[in-house]
């Protein structure tokens, strides 16, 4: 099972990633991503990146080994298929936090993954603040509703919102949808399904 | 949000479904069924069941007022539409407790419910026993096969499989899917569609 985290940029998926992946017990594997970018220092190659260079994520991206990347500064940020594939295939569940743009390229190419938007609290307190209005200016209240549509209309390509209210409660409701999304008969039946076949060697 | 537990006769959906509510802080409501049946002692119309006459049951068929029913030993049995649109309208979820016929004539007629369908921990330990041939008759095994491919053909119509192997975990794990199902996007976007709505006025 793939599990996407993603979100608008400055919504915190990075902290509430490294939150969960910091608590003991977890059953899945985070996604190492593939840079071009210099190590900073104390950072390892295939612990905090894959660190590669130009030519050899360039390599990647025209033999369609990345499931998705990016070009920020002059610099690619991405997702190998290879190392996805390994870990799937060895039975763990991997879990991915990235852009809103890479989501959708996961989507495309791995519908069955398990999505999951991040969003920021300010999204539904627009509601009391709308109810509230005077307190704001109008160009305020503007700007934030305008952000808002933009959210929205990003989180309809996902499966699941999880408000960003607190670190520790968008958290455990991450844990809830992988522990949930387990229980999928999707998921499940082939299993039932292997076993039947094993029932009639 | 409708949610249906279903699953084989005898497999433990109503001691399930007792825990379950037994359990304080559950925020959302069990449908009760509709019979015409007599009341056994103790048993109250409007808790247990709403006690009709035969005549009643009909009319509310015919008048396309019942969700799902089935008739067993000169009885009707089902599901009063009324109580559960009330219940939905007054923005709290409906649990349902039914058979596999009824959770069959649901999910035709609200396909967007949440179904959970709670399984024999002997589906799974099927594969122990098949791999440890030797230990049961080639009767016993193929009996347990044959009632493994209808249960497994059953399991394909929900949405979630929950192994009964103890209450506690069956009951955790539904109290698990109920809370993730409601941070699905398509159950959540109304509420923010709303609000742009309202942003408007």
């Amino acid at each position: 099972m793939l599990i996407v985290l993603s979100g608008p940029s400055g919504v915190g998926k990075g902290t509430v990633r490294k939150a969960l992946f910091s608590q003991p017990g977890n059953d899945f594997q985070y996604s190492i991503s593939m840079t071009t970018r210099k190590p900073r220092p104390g950072e390892k190659n295939g612990v905090d990146y894959f660190f590669v260079s130009k030519e050899e994520f360039e390599k990647n991206i025209q033999s369609g080994q990345m499931l998705e990347y990016a070009k920020y500064v002059d610099n690619y940020y991405g997702t190998p298929l290879k190392y996805i594939d390994e870990t799937l295939a060895s039975g763990k569940d991997v879990f991915l936090e990235i852009e809103v743009n890479g989501a959708m390229q996961v989507r495309s190419k791995r519908p069955d993954g398990v999505f999951i938007f991040l969003t920021p609290p300010d999204l539904m307190e627009l509601k009391h603040r709308l109810i509230h209005r005077g307190t704001d200016s109008m160009e305020v209240i503007n700007k934030r509703i305008h952000k808002a549509v933009g959210e929205i209309e990003m989180m309809q390509n996902y499966d699941y919102a999880v408000v960003n209210d607190t670190v520790d409660n968008a958290v455990e409701k991450i844990k809830g949808i992988i522990k949930t999304e387990r229980l999928r008969v999707q998921r499940v039946m082939p299993d039932y399904l292997e076993m039947l076949g094993d029932s009639k060697k």
